[in-house]
This record gives structure tokens, sequence and C-alpha cells, in this order.
């Protein structure tokens, strides 16, 4: 089965035996550089040293050599950069992520990060999955091939998240895994998020990680359970080769002691680095099978605290030597995925990513090089960068199937009540996961009626991948709302239908059909006025703006939405997560309200 | 172009993938191991821990699951060991070697070694190549695929070592190596020994390591020369990935500052652990990226010394940890070749190789288990291992083409001059150069005489592959012959011709015709009587008989040409390298005298 309408646009970067004659003849002194960066201390990956007084020779997008003196391989057509005995460091490698997360397109992700140093990402686009399936992750596919620095791809593995719970737009099969694995930029399997599933051995995701083995390429894993025991060893036996889920410093050593790499998470929102770096800095380990990732940026951090060089100086800040830190953003990530022989260090051969900084620890990132390119410069890039065009297909999915009004939100009590208890789903501060409430709430006009006093508003799961015109109405408490308000957003991991959260029902229809209209994204509406709108017209994931201009927009609904009462630390992703389900305890799909305790469907009455 | 004759024979373990179903169920409870060690010490070269009182359970061949208490995991038909506290080690790695330095099959070598821990090594055929070319290659990979520990095999990559200054039996283009990396067993490309000609853009040469990178597969490297400089640049940018040539600490260095891996070489007579290891000890590199290997061991070294346990306990000596040392020959090799997840660690879903050890820096290999099964104990295999059959056509490869006579091995003089200044091969004690000697000789019958007193005899180089009957005859210095005598080999580095060296014309041509009738080997004659001869019928290069028998015929071969007045510390081996046209100053091979300063033939007589 091979997909038939999908072509890599560009592969800017011929191989390392495509160019060995290059890279030897400048080596031997034959032909001149195209690039030599001067008078740098080398950050030395493999040996853990650090090298004042060395030039590095590029030609062909990958180092050719690095001496004390190649003034040898000068030319009359190389251009030189003086390092002025500021260190050289391999380009950053963010192991695990979704660009999805930053709601931008791959371009303005790169666009966004490469002035902080990031040449390399290994990216998992399970959201675009999630609405537009293979497809989907084709086009994100041939996007990230196109890009000045390295973008690798994983195959999604588990979409749905959780099959017979949820109806995505599109779901993945082990077939589809096998065709993945064909792609000339995918580098492995997306995180298998289905750790019960492997553990008891779900044929299906044995399929999808058979397929990724036999292909000889890594298995991104995600284990999100404290339990070391059974299952975990169970999990580890299936295959799965990394894991980003672990929180406790004895999450990291588990992982590393049964030969998985630990990745060592700091998003936006997660904050997995530093408990887990004493797994080395305390406990002695090893550093070599110790990862950084980043999971989940949003564009408001990127823009204002960056990326990978974020997490390495956090990393150095936690205890951990500046070399070792750097080897686990560099030489690590590319020794996992097999790419020790292609990126993640200067040295011959090697994809010509190179960082100057003039300090280790806080690690300004002044000048970087990807692939032999100057591409920024003082946090300001310099190489051109077009805005990548996504088709019609993948901006023409939000399908309501009708235009929405207050009476599909109505919540008709059982005939006769004036009262009625019910399950509500509890947002918990700084916490994924929800718990499941009961509370009872007045009925007014046959109608269950929101409760400010208790903060218990209205939540509704609108289909919009087929335009069946189905809205699921259930109960949530926590946002803290407590004026007339909705808020929506096609962003509702993982199926990505539509959630609406409000106190007010009119407000609601019009969230919604607002986001009908501009192809998704997310809204505050109060009292019939638009408060807020971040348009993701790409799968209703993803803007085709800048960075900065959806880190605005984002902070303009966080406002909004702090405006109409909410005053949660992460109130979008809060929103967003609220029909994840597979964290417990209680979640909404288009299935209904889910107890994720016992994976069941579950009533809304008590 | 695929190869038409040969199979895999057996491949004997099933991979990770066709295995997780068993590998989960016993991890998690469901399913009883098929082998369980209990209370052993951990020996964690992912985490660098020493952890002890812990189980290993065991099924299909690999690692299941490690806890503390895998009691679970014990059902009616479990072998249970008791470690009793010794340390549970990974089985230990060669990687880098050639089987035929043991002058015994794939088998033979396997038993011999596996009593000595060793259970993974990485094999490059090259002698056997340049008898019987990709053919030969083949056998071995074969019979490297149905041990019962895991053989793997670099596809030869300088067939012949010097084109155009030999005539090898047979001969390796770049689409040989193209075919034999489509051969399941074949991990990646042998030696590439022609230094020169990477770093001059040699088209061939770049071509089989452009295949071999394609492939995704591993580059190995053979970098002989001090000259850390630009010919240095060149051959690192050419592609190779590890070498294990270096001597010096600053070769190690250099190597892996340049993203090589440097192989630390223990063999019979390579001794160059002890000064490397010192970038590790004494200039404080990382250790990941070195790795330890054997290259050349003769049979009586590994009946006597042993294998790996050697070369590990030796490194250890030297000055580094246990643990690292073992990292070095276990995880660090895996990584290398891309086998971390399939082998090299104790750790789940790996081949299930583990040594029992009650020290770590002495390291008596008390227990071996290669891929689930207990092979030895207490240094005496356990495990069946049937002789390996080799064909007629690898057994029939001398051909002398007639029956030799002393006239074969006449030296003419220039007519009419009693005395004649010659060019001789001078042997260097300790080392595998030759010197370019000048030496007066006398003229008998018109025929120049051998001269005791100037410990000048003579060398012929035999051709044996084609069965022309050629003979090119030339003269040696620094054996001590002292009678009539003659000492033949078809073990002839590396074009394995046959290499006699005589004081005696009829000795030499006996010596030479009972090579013929045996099928190759190496044989010492005096007075026409065979003092000793070792039969290596297979390609000239192996018996088929058990290591231990060669290694005391080998003795046998050194004390004969002791007999006849020899001194040299490794006698055979110098005389079977006098062929080899790589290695400065002076060599024989069947085009004549060569001059490896510069690469030409040159005259006998000056």
């Amino acid at each position: 089965m091979q997909h038939p309408v999908f072509e890599v646009f560009s592969v800017p970067l011929a191989s390392w035996s495509s160019s060995a004659r290059s890279l030897i003849d400048v080596a031997t002194g034959r032909a001149p550089a195209d690039l030599l960066v001067r008078n740098g201390r080398w950050v030395n990956v493999h040996s853990g040293e650090i090298l004042p007084g060395h030039d590095v020779a590029i030609v062909a997008g990958r180092f050719a050599a690095i001496d004390p003196d190649l003034s040898y391989t000068i030319g009359a057509n190389t251009q030189i950069i003086d390092a002025a005995g500021r260190y050289m460091v391999p380009g950053l490698c963010d192991a695990h992520m979704h660009v999805e997360s930053g709601m931008v397109t791959v371009t303005e992700f790169c666009r966004a990060v490469i002035p902080h140093g990031t040449t390399s990402m290994f990216i998992d686009p399970h959201e675009i999955a999630n609405v537009l399936g293979i497809k989907g992750v084709r086009l994100m596919h041939d996007e990230a091939a196109a890009m000045p620095v390295s973008v690798y791809v994983q195959a999604p593995s588990c979409v749905p998240s959780a099959p017979g719970l949820e109806t995505p737009g599109a779901t993945i099969s082990p077939d589809d895994v096998a065709e993945m694995l064909s792609w000339p930029n995918i580098i492995g399997l997306g995180e298998m998020m289905n750790f019960p599933g492997v553990a008891a051995n779900d044929e299906k995701m044995l399929a999808e990680i058979a397929h990724t083995q036999r292909a000889g390429k890594t298995v991104g894993g995600h284990y999100a359970s404290p339990d070391l025991g059974k299952p975990f060893y169970g999990y580890v036996a299936g295959g799965p080769a990394d894991d980003h889920e672990g929180t406790r410093m004895e999450d990291a050593i588990a992982r590393v002691r049964l030969g998985m790499r630990s990745m060592l998470r700091l998003g936006s929102a997660w904050f997995d680095v530093a408990a887990q770096v004493k797994a080395i800095t305390e406990a002695g380990l090893d550093s070599r099978n110790f990862v950084l990732c980043t999971d989940d940026s949003h564009s408001g951090t990127l823009v204002n605290e960056g990326h990978m060089d974020r997490v390495v100086r956090h990393a150095i800040a936690c205890g951990l030597k500046p070399i070792t830190a750097i080897q686990m953003a560099s030489l690590n990530t590319a020794t996992h995925f097999g790419l020790e022989r292609e990126m993640g260090s200067i040295t011959p051969g090697r994809r010509a990513d190179l960082i100057l900084t003039s300090d280790l620890a806080t690690l300004p990132i002044e000048l970087v090089i990807g692939q032999g390119t100057v591409l920024a410069e003082n946090g300001v890039l310099t190489a051109p960068l077009e805005p990548w065009p996504y088709p019609d297909f993948a901006k023409n999915t939000v399908r309501l199937g009708r235009q929405l009004t207050a009476e599909a939100f109505e919540i008709k009590a059982p005939s006769g009540r004036n009262a009625v208890t019910a399950r509500v789903i509890g947002v918990i501060e700084n916490q994924a996961g929800t718990r499941a409430l009961e509370r009872t709430l007045p009925v007014e006009d046959g109608l269950v009626a929101v409760d400010a006093a208790q903060d218990v508003c209205q939540i509704a799961l609108v289909e919009r991948h087929v335009g069946s015109g189905a809205v699921v109405n259930a109960l949530v408490s926590g946002f803290g709302y407590n004026i007339d308000c909705a808020v929506a957003s096609t962003v509702a991991h993982d199926s990505h239908q539509m959630i609406v959260v409000g106190t007010n029902r009119d407000d609601m229809a019009l969230a919604a059909n607002r986001l009908g209209e501009v192809g998704g994204g997310a809204i505050v509406v109060s009292k019939g006025k638009v408060l807020a709108l971040v348009e993701l017209p790409i799968a209703g994931l993803m803007s085709d703006e800048r960075a900065e201009i959806v880190a605005k927009k984002a902070d303009s609904l966080v406002a909004a939405m702090r405006q109409c009462g909410c005053t949660l630390n992460n109130a979008f992703m809060q929103h967003s997560l609220l029909a994840l389900v597979v964290i417990p305890e209680l979640r909404i799909s288009d299935k209904g309200l889910i107890d994720v305790r016992t994976f069941t469907p579950t009533e809304l009455f008590v």
C-alpha cells in the first residue's frame, strides 16, 4: 500500500555518502570549504571535552574537518565566521514534541525556535492525525522534510487514544503505521500511549511496535503511571525504547536500568527535569541514556522563554555539568534514534548544525548554523523561510452539520424534578487529572441550571468531524466562570472534537457557530460578544500565522477567560484536556460522559 | 544480483517483536519463564550501577524481566539457577576479529571462546574472501548464523588489499559488497584498510562505503598510520565509523574527538589497550565511545589465555573501573553496530546473554548463558555443538599446477658472476614492518646461494590459486635458520598464496608439495623429513579440527621452526606476513618483489 498523493517537496541536504568526495577534498586541502568557523571552543560531545582554539570547516551542509588551523580550506568564496573564542555547541535537538501544541505550522515553529538554537526536532503529529489521519501526517511530514533544519517525524501510534470511547476524525491502523514507516522522513513510532494495551498484549499495539522494530526504527514510549511493577515490566518487555512521562527520580532510574532512554521533559506546562535529573546528579547514573525534550510548547513559551535552550539552561541550573546537559540535547538524542553518524555532534560527515555562545551555563544563542547555513543571529532569523501553504482539505475540517442554537445545549432534567444530583467533571488546578464529582443542581423550566455558587457550569462535546450535528451535554466544575459566557475550542485532546464550556446557552451556541465559520480555533464569548478568538484553520489545530501573533492571540484568549472569572493557571490547557478519555477520573466524549477509572460510559444523573 | 546457491541454515532466535507476547506474559506474571537466574548482582551497563539481589527471568531466548523477586515467573518447567550473590554480567562482545586467525572454523572458534564468556562476535572474514571470494564469505556467514551465540559478519572491503600488486584467489567489488549487505547476518563493512585510497577519493572504496551507509550499517575502519593530520582527516571524512589500528593515547583521543569509536585491541600479538586506555583513565574522555576487541587471536591464546575475558581483565588491570571495561565489551559495542535494543545488556527484550562471575576484576567465567541457554560452566562447554561441514569446493583450494622440484626454487645469477648484490627482505623482531636490505651473496653453479652467516635464506611465492605453476623466488633475512630446512604456509596475508622460506631447495619443494597434498596449512621440513604439519584444508586457512588440537599442532610447528634455528618471538606470524604488500618496506608477491615504500615492483638484484 503506497500513499498515492503526496511527495516530499524537497530534501534539502544530500547524504554523507553523496557528499563524501567534497568532504574528503576539503579535509585534505584539495578544495575550499563553503564556510569556516574560526577560533572557537569546540564542545566535543563524543569525548566530553571542551577544546579551545579550533576551526571548523563546512562543505555541502556537513562538517568536513576540525583542527586548530584550517586556513588551508579557505578559498575565494569561503565564508569565514570568527568565533572569537566563543563556544561552538552542536545544534540542539528536541527528542520528542508535538508541533501542534504551538498552534502553528512546522514552518512557523521552526521560525520561532531556530533563533533559540534548535536544529533538530523529533515530532509526533498525533493531533493532526486525529483530525485528518495519515493524510494529515503526510502533510506535516512533507513540510518537515523541507525545513532548513532537521525535523524527523514519528508515526502516530494511538489514534484514537481510546478506541470505543471516542470518535476522532480519523483512525490509524497497524497497516497505516507500516505505510508511514516507508516514508523517507519517518524516524520511528510516536509515543505508545496505550500502555495498558501493551502490557495486555493488545494485538494492534503490538503489531505497530513490530512494524517499527522490523524497520529498524525507534519505538517511542509513554508510560503515564507511577506503578513501576508488573504493568511497567510488561510495557518495557513490549518494546518501547524511551519514555518522557516520568516525573520522579525513581521513574528515571527505573527506565534507564531497564534499557529505555529516559526523556526529561520541560514543556510549557511540564516540569519534569528537576526531580528526574537527580538520577544523574545524586544517584550517579551514567548520563548517556538521558535525553531532553519539551513534548508540548505553547507559542508564548517559544516566543518569550525559548525552546531547547530553555531546557538546557534549566538542566544546568538543576546541577548538570554543561557538557552533560548539552550531550542530552545532542549526541544522546542522535544515538537514540540511530542518527549518531548523521547529526548531534561537531564531527566530520555530520549535518553542520552549530551554535555560537559566549557562556555555556546561561547559553545565550548568538549564532545558529543549520546544515551549513547561517540561519539566525542574536535571536533573529536571518534565513529566508516562506510560509508553508496547506491545502484546502486541511482547512475545512470543522463540520457542525447545522447552525447550533441554545436549545442544542439544553440539559433536560428527569420530568417532575426541581433538583437533580449529577456527575460533574472536577478540574484540578495544575494537574491533568480530573475528579468525578457529584453535585446537586437546581432545575429551571425542566432544564438543569448551572450554579455559580458551586462553580458548576455546562460542558458540551460538539461533533465536528463528520457534521452529524450531535451534541453531548454535561457539567464541569473548577473554571470559576461567574458571568454569562462561553469558551469553545476545536483543540480537544485527543479526538479534537469541539469542547464548549459555558454558563449561558446562547453564548455557547454563538461560540460554537463562530468556530465553525473560521474553520476552528478557540474563542471566548460573553453576552453575545466575542471577547477573544484564536483562529486555527489548519485541522482546527494550527494557525497559518506566525508564532508571535498566535502567542498574542492566545494571551488575549486567556485574558478573556480571566475576565469571565476563570483563575486557573493553565486555563486553556485545562479546557482542551477535558475530552482526554485516557486520564482519570471523568471526561466527556462524543459517546457521552466517560468514567476513566473504569473506561466505561456513565450516566449524567446519579 | 542475488547469490544463487547458499541459504542461511538456521536462525536460532526469533526476533523481539516475534517474541513480544511471551516476554510480556512472563514480565506480567501471566506465563512462566523458561529460565530464572536468582539472587545475583545485576551489572547494569545502561545506568553504570551494580545492583545486588536481583532475579532475571528469561523466555524465548530473551530477557523478560529483572526484579528483586521474580518468583512469580516460576512454573513447573522453569529452570532455576542460583546466582548466590555472584555478578550477572552481560555476555562479552568482540567488536572486531577474524576467525581465520585462530585457524579454525566459526564453530570451533565458538567452542573455544564461549566458555570464556564471549557471546557476540563481529567477524570480518577477509582471509577466506581472498581465497574464495564472496562464496567463501557466504560459507562463514551461514555458519555464523547457525551458532548458539551471536556472530555477526562484516562484508570484507579490501580484497585484494593491494590491487595490481598481488593476485588473490578472488576479488571483491562494490557490487559484491552491495550483495553481501543484503544477506541477513551482515552487520556492516569490514575494515576499510585502503586508507590512502579513501583520502584520495578512490572510486571503488567510496562506493563500498556508500553502499554500507545507505544500508544503514556500520563502516569498519583501519587507519594504520601515525599521521593524525590531513590524511587522517580525509579518511574520517570518508565515512569509516571506528578504528582498531590506534596504538598511542593520542590515536584514541583523535578518533573519539572526530566521532569515531576507538576500538582498543588486545590480540595474540597486538597489545594496544594499555597505552590507549589512558585516554579514559588519564585524559578523562567519556568512555562511551571506546570498545574492546581482539582482531586476531591464535588458537593457542584462546585455549591458554582466553578471549574477551582476557581483554576485559587486562583493561581493568590497566586502571579502568570494572563497570567501564564491561560496558566497552557489551553496551558500547552493541550501540556502535546499531544493536543496542538487541544485545549488550541485561534488560528486557535483549538476547539473554549472561555470565556469572564471583569477581569483577579477575573475572572468572563460572557460567555462560547464550540466547537463554546455559552453554558453558566453569570453563567447559556444556551445550551440544556439532562440527560444521564445509563443502568440497572450500577444501580444494591449493592448486600448484605441477609437482614442484628443487629446480623451481633456483635463483639464477647474472651469467659470469661469482657474487651478486641482492635486495633482501629484512624481518624485524616484534614488528609487522620489514626492512629493504641489500646483501652480497655467493654464486654457486650459476645460482645464488643462501648464506647462514648473514642469516639470509630463500623465500618463494608459489602461486596456488589457479595452478599456474608460477614460482617467484627472492631472499629473506632474520629467521636464523641454520640447518637444511624449509617452512611453507598457505596462510600468507592477504592474498594467501603459498610462502616457502628455506635454506635448501629440495626441502622447499617437499614442503610445498606436501601442503598441496593436504589442501593447505603450514609445514616445517628438514633434510627430507616433515618435522611439523598443521593441516588447514578449508581454503588453506582453517582446520576442521578443534582449537586445542590446532593449538598443539601450531605449537609443534613453532617448536620445529626453533629446531631449525629460528629465534623470533612470533615466528609463524612473521612468516605469514611476508606477502602483505601494504606494509613497508619490502615484500614478495606473485608479481615479484614489491617495494612497499613506493608501491612498485622492484628487481631482485641491485
